[in-house]
């Protein structure tokens, strides 16, 4: 199975396809996807989709994974952020990938173990659940893998649970 | 000059496109995008790019007007505002449209003289700039074509301003 994670952002998008066999997680590609905040929001979003589509092309993820957002801070932020998201799961419902939203504490609660991690803390788990030599970077590009894994924590669950209805 | 008016939204996405020819506006196609709000968030979010890539590619507009999102009311709704909005920026971007946001207050002012106008009557305004029988139905229909002939009123001065420039 291959998920694509993604932190949303418009400034930066983390992602992180990892492939997931039986127990084992393996990164296959972690990155960043940037829009230039000179560049005017339409053409930023529209160069955000492009990419975003051809990730998704290039991967074929099962499915694709996105951290969801909250606006506690930056409303200005917080729309960008919105508006990137909507692009990912748009994206990735067209493709036919099965599109699921996780909390912020949900993918530290699979990936930490607990959901008062620190940044620093699920960088570490990311590099140690994924086997890389270091952490991942930039942390947007972690956080994404993170919500990756959280998918693969959750997927046996979700698919018991729809099995049972 | 054909101009696509959107009035975001995710559950009625309005447009409008309007052909201006001089001095004389004309409504080419208003309507509603809809998504049913029983569906999951991506796959609503995926049809409704599907329907704006549509209309796009149907009416080949030379910009794409999008009345801008603010988080004034309830939060869950702004956040299906602001992702309806970013997709049809992107998709207009991707055409290769001028794209541009509309302050609601912009709106008003451009078609219902100020930006006091309530609902009633922009959409008095709007059938009477487009020589329509009866006022565009639904409202959100009616709003897409207010903001088409927002951007028609502005465009004029936003093309000296680029040519001063």
């Amino acid at each position: 199975m291959f998920v694509l994670g993604i932190d949303p952002g418009l400034s930066r998008c983390g992602y992180g396809v990892v492939e997931a066999r039986g127990r084992k997680a393996e990164a296959v590609s972690i990155g960043v996807i940037r829009t230039p905040p000179s560049d005017p929001l339409p053409q930023r979003l529209a160069r955000l989709q492009r990419e975003l589509r051809a990730l998704i092309a290039e991967f074929r993820p099962d499915a694709v994974a996105v951290e969801r957002v909250f606006f506690q801070n930056n409303v200005r932020t917080a729309m960008g952020t919105a508006q990137a998201a909507g692009l990912a799961m748009a994206e990735g419902a067209a493709f036919g990938a099965e599109v699921i939203e996780y909390t912020p504490n949900q993918v530290k609660e699979a990936v930490g173990g607990w959901g008062a991690a620190d940044k620093e803390q699920m960088q570490r788990m990311v590099q140690s659940l994924l086997s890389l030599p270091e952490p991942p970077r930039p942390a947007d590009a972690a956080d994404a893998a993170a919500v990756a894994l959280c998918h693969i924590a959750h997927a046996p669950f979700a698919s018991r649970a729809r099995a049972a209805t």
